[in-house]
């Protein structure tokens, strides 16, 4: 098996920073931890908060802390450090090599998209976001890692995508469609995703819009590399 | 402009675990770090090593901390858990859009390889592993973020790809080749060095064997979207 991610994301339009960070690490027993993180608000205030959680998100998970305890952790600290004045949503995809699973943890209103060879199933069980209430826990789900294996996790730019023009967005119709190729690659859903929510939105973003894919695949050789390619424009 | 960045690693051969950790994380004030760590000997051990080293200077990093004193600190702190008796290479490769500069710090044998429009030179000053003298700092070189700079880091199995068998890798003169064409793409340099290093070790490498590279080249379009691909192989 392969197993395949891709990350597309843009920032709200004529706003410069995104307020949405996206992390990876690898877990220390085997496996890499992904991390999206929606800080409330946007441009750099919305940066710095989603910075801060990613990255503690990030260390923790680094030193083998199970992703629920990070999960938890990082809505401490960010209570801790904005007196519960600000929320942030977090995401953590894991792939978790000792289990043989993939972990999704939410903390927040999107829902994800799990799929595998028998069809998709939406994971929207109620999530709240972190920082801003005393207690709080995240909402996780497990599936094997096995082949065929999809995961679909987006921020709320793609969940809100169109709405200022009296549009939806049917993620899940659209995920369903390109997963009816079975040999159709994490890049391609991702960029799909992320042009299709940008042209609902009319080509100007309303909103930080990241979309994050995990897919298992088959392998295509006995190529044995793993790979990491990054697109990063700058102004 | 845009930037691309590229990695290709593969394990020594028959040893499951690569000793060479590459992670990257997002810099607080705008760019991205990527840290690369050739653990001491292979295996379990030598991952422990380089996961251990990869992640105290990310987690540094990601603080806002300077990539010279992230190195430093790396090495205090292997020294103190190893008690001086492991030693870790490590690259600190960081584009830093506040300084508009690509920073390259250099703990290791390995030289590295930068270009530019005019042509690539060699950044082979000699420099000290981490971990094992009570004293040490990291070589740093700065290139401004300009069109057509390249940087290309590399652990020592590319470094000795072919030595077992009376031959030696003349990395420069293929990455002189392969920048010839102004338009090559960073994951094809980085996918045709670690092919070169591995054809050399016939087939079965002789060292964990990691390729990073950090290109800026024109942007082809407006697109303004980041994005991220991974590719893990799963036994």
């Amino acid at each position: 098996m392969e197993l395949q991610v891709a990350v597309a994301k843009v920032s709200k339009y004529a706003v410069r920073e995104s307020g949405d960070t996206l992390e990876m690490i690898e877990r220390p027993h085997g496996g890499l931890s992904f991390v999206l993180v929606d800080g409330q608000h946007t441009g750099h205030g919305a940066k710095q908060v989603s910075n801060l959680v990613a990255h503690k998100a990030i260390a923790l998970l680094a030193e083998g802390v199970r992703d629920g305890a990070a999960a938890r952790a990082a809505h401490d600290y960010l209570y801790t450090h904005y007196d519960g004045k600000v929320s942030a949503e977090l995401h953590i995809v894991s792939i978790d090599l000792v289990s043989k699973t993939i972990v999704i943890s939410r903390n927040s209103h999107c829902p994800a998209i799990v799929g595998d060879a028998r069809g998709i199933r939406l994971l929207d069980q109620p999530s709240e976001a972190i920082g801003v209430h005393r207690r709080m826990k995240p909402v996780i789900a497990e599936l094997p890692l096995e082949q065929d294996a999809s995961v679909v996790v987006f921020t709320d730019g793609v969940l809100d995508a169109g709405v200022r023009y009296g549009q939806s967005f049917d993620v899940v119709a659209l995920v369903e469609t390109l997963l009816a190729d079975p040999t159709v690659g994490a890049q391609t859903l991702a960029d799909v995703i992320l042009a299709r929510a940008v042209e609902l939105d009319r080509g100007r973003a309303g909103d930080d819009t990241s979309v994050l894919i995990v897919r298992v695949v088959p392998r295509t050789d006995a190529d044995p590399a793993r790979r990491l390619a990054v697109r990063f424009p700058i102004d």
